[in-house]
Order: structure tokens, then C-alpha cells, then sequence
């Protein structure tokens, strides 16, 4: 047992997190030994807090507290439109928008076989059931613009079509504020293929 | 009182983190809770042992678990040579290259007076005690050669030097391995001020 035990055990746990490596880690234990022990003891009891008391919404998976989350217990929500978005931060993206006011089912994740992210991680079978509950007119497939994000709303929008549902994708185009000399070719063309 | 409030708090409490700003923390949350609710608990376990147990060796203020640490109780070590170095990582970089067998003094930081970091921040009173036990012969300056620790380093030594103290720096020079064309100029212009 080194005399700097707990310090090493701290740089380890702190290297969990995505995106920290070891001088991150480093850099993060020593700020908070040196310059801030308030604020290890407060992101303590906020770990602990957050591990025990939050959960998934039984309609949407979203993180709550509450067995139903404030947005699917808001009744002015309209319960004919359902967005499908791949996290929480997605889903707070489209509500800055004010865009939308209907209701979210919440993927916590994308289809990724080679990370063994399969269809019940995403919690399809609970998606079809929800989309099928006799409220929902159109299911909007909101996953990111990536190769996965594709991927995912590709094997979602082929599910719900096969139920007979009505299944719509987010335009691809040309961002808002946008000069076409300075878009990238794919968006250009894309935005061609979906105009309006 | 929001249905998301622990997450919330768990959000802010990351941000204190040196270098992770809203994304980051939202994204360190969202992997804890969903991926690896074991690691939020080992990271809040790791983080109260680490705030309780931490303190600052006597002798050469780096951080330990014990009144005096390892390096400063082994007895093979020379006590007539005296590293002075920012941070415990600047002393790892140096203890690993092997080339040092002396005692360390660690500032656990840098002259700052834009940030309010003054001397008594540095330790610099416990370092002349330190320097000037009748042991030591010679204080090496290992602080960075970034603004800071030069002037860090410029600091220490005029008042190391007041004691009549025999103080050197860290040479300046070509990095190992260096291919003079992709060195910068200043590098090249201390190097050659520098030269053996
Ligand atoms: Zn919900
Ligand atoms: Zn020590």
C-alpha cells in the first residue's frame, strides 16, 4: 500500500469517464485535492444521488425520477406525433427548437453491431408497442446524421412500416445561415434531393 | 423540484472539473447512468477516501497519505540536491527518467498574479527553511519553461540566491530525437545561448 493510495485509486476511477485519460485524470485529482475538495465532495454526493434515484420513463426511457417523465405526463403534448431521438441531449436539442410538441420515445443509444448495441438495447420492441397504442399518426425518426445514426432509423423506419405505421425522417439539407460555397458537396446534395 | 433534478446536480457537479465544459458533463453523465453505474459509484467512493485521506507531505508538501512521504523518508536519496517542480506529475516525469537521485520541493502550482497566487501560495517560506537546512548544496529549478514558471523559477532563485544558495535551472535546449528543421526558433536560439 503505496502513501498514495487513495490518490492513485482516485486518478483510476476518474479515467472511467469517457474522454479522460491518464494526465486528464491526473490534472482533474490534483485540481480538485489542491484547489476545490468542496467540489469532490460535492460531485460525491452527486454520483451517489444520481445512481440511486435515477431511472428510465416507462414510456419513453428517458432519464426521470418519476416513474413517467414531465414531458410524457404533459397533456398539452400532442400524442398523434412521436419523435425518436437517440439521447436525452438529442431530445433537448429538438425542444430548444420549439419546433415540435409532441411526444419523444428516447433510444439511450444507437444501433451498433461491432459494439454489440443490438435492437433490444435500443429498446425496440418497447418503441413498436409504444407506436402502436392506437394514439400515434406518424412516428418522426430523429436519430443524428451520422453512419450509425442512419443505420438505426434505416432498421426503426423498416419495423414500424412493417405495422403499417406512418414513419417520416428529418430533413437532410443546407444549414440555416449557410452560404453554398461553404457547404460540404454530400449536404448540397442532399438538400437537391429533398427540396421542397 | 424537475423530475431530472439529480442529474442535474450530477451535471454541474462535473463541470467544476478543470477543462469540461456543458457537452462534456452532460455526456460523462449520461454514460455513468446508462453504462456504467458501478463506475459512478467507484469514482464517488474514490473521491470522499481521496478528500479524507490526501494531505501534503511536511517536508516537500507533495501530496500523501502520511505526515512525511515516501521520497522524502528514503534514505538513498541524496539530501545535498534539491528539485523544486510544480505539480506531483512534473515530479513522476521526472523521477522517470532515472537521472535524478535528490530530494524534491513541490509548489503544488506556479506564480500566478493574475489568478491571486503569490508566493505564500507556492510555499516559497517553507521552501528557504527547506533549502536551508545544512544539507542541501545545490537547488535544481524544474518549473516549466512556459511564462509562468520561468517567472516561477526567476522568483525562487533570487531569493535562494539572497541566502547565499547555489541554484541552477534546467537546460534549455533541443528536444532528443529533434530534427533541427521542425524545432522552433526560440528552442533553437536557447539552445545555442545554452550550449555545452
Ligand atoms: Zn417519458
Ligand atoms: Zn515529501
Amino acid at each position: 500500500m503505496s502513501d498514495t493510495h487513495s490518490l492513485d485509486t482516485l486518478v483510476q476511477a476518474l479515467r472511467r469517464l469517457p474522454g479522460v485519460g491518464q494526465r486528464s485524470a491526473q490534472r482533474m485529482a490534483f485540481h480538485l485535492l489542491q484547489h476545490d475538495r468542496p467540489g469532490a465532495q460535492a460531485l460525491a454526493q452527486a454520483l451517489d444521488a444520481a445512481v440511486q434515484q435515477v431511472r428510465h420513463c416507462r414510456l419513453c426511457h428517458t432519464f426521470t425520477e418519476a416513474e413517467v417523465c414531465a414531458t410524457c405526463l404533459d397533456p398539452r403534448r400532442d400524442a398523434s406525433k412521436l419523435a425518436v431521438v437517440e439521447t436525452p441531449a438529442d431530445q433537448a436539442a429538438l425542444e430548444r427548437t420549439a419546433a415540435f410538441r409532441g411526444r419523444y420515445f428516447v433510444l439511450m443509444g444507437r444501433l451498433s453491431p461491432l459494439d454489440g448495441v443490438g435492437p433490444q438495447d435500443i429498446g425496440l420492441h418497447e418503441l413498436l408497442a409504444r407506436a402502436s397504442d392506437g394514439l400515434v399518426q406518424e412516428v418522426i425518426l430523429a436519430t443524428n446524421f451520422t453512419a450509425e445514426g442512419e443505420a438505426t432509423a434505416h432498421v426503426i423506419g423498416q419495423a414500424l412500416k412493417a405495422r403499417g405505421l406512418t414513419v417520416t425522417r428529418l430533413a437532410r439539407g443546407v444549414p440555416a445561415g449557410s452560404e453554398l460555397e461553404y457547404v460540404d458537396l454530400g449536404t448540397i446534395a442532399h438538400a437537391l434531393v429533398d427540396r421542397r
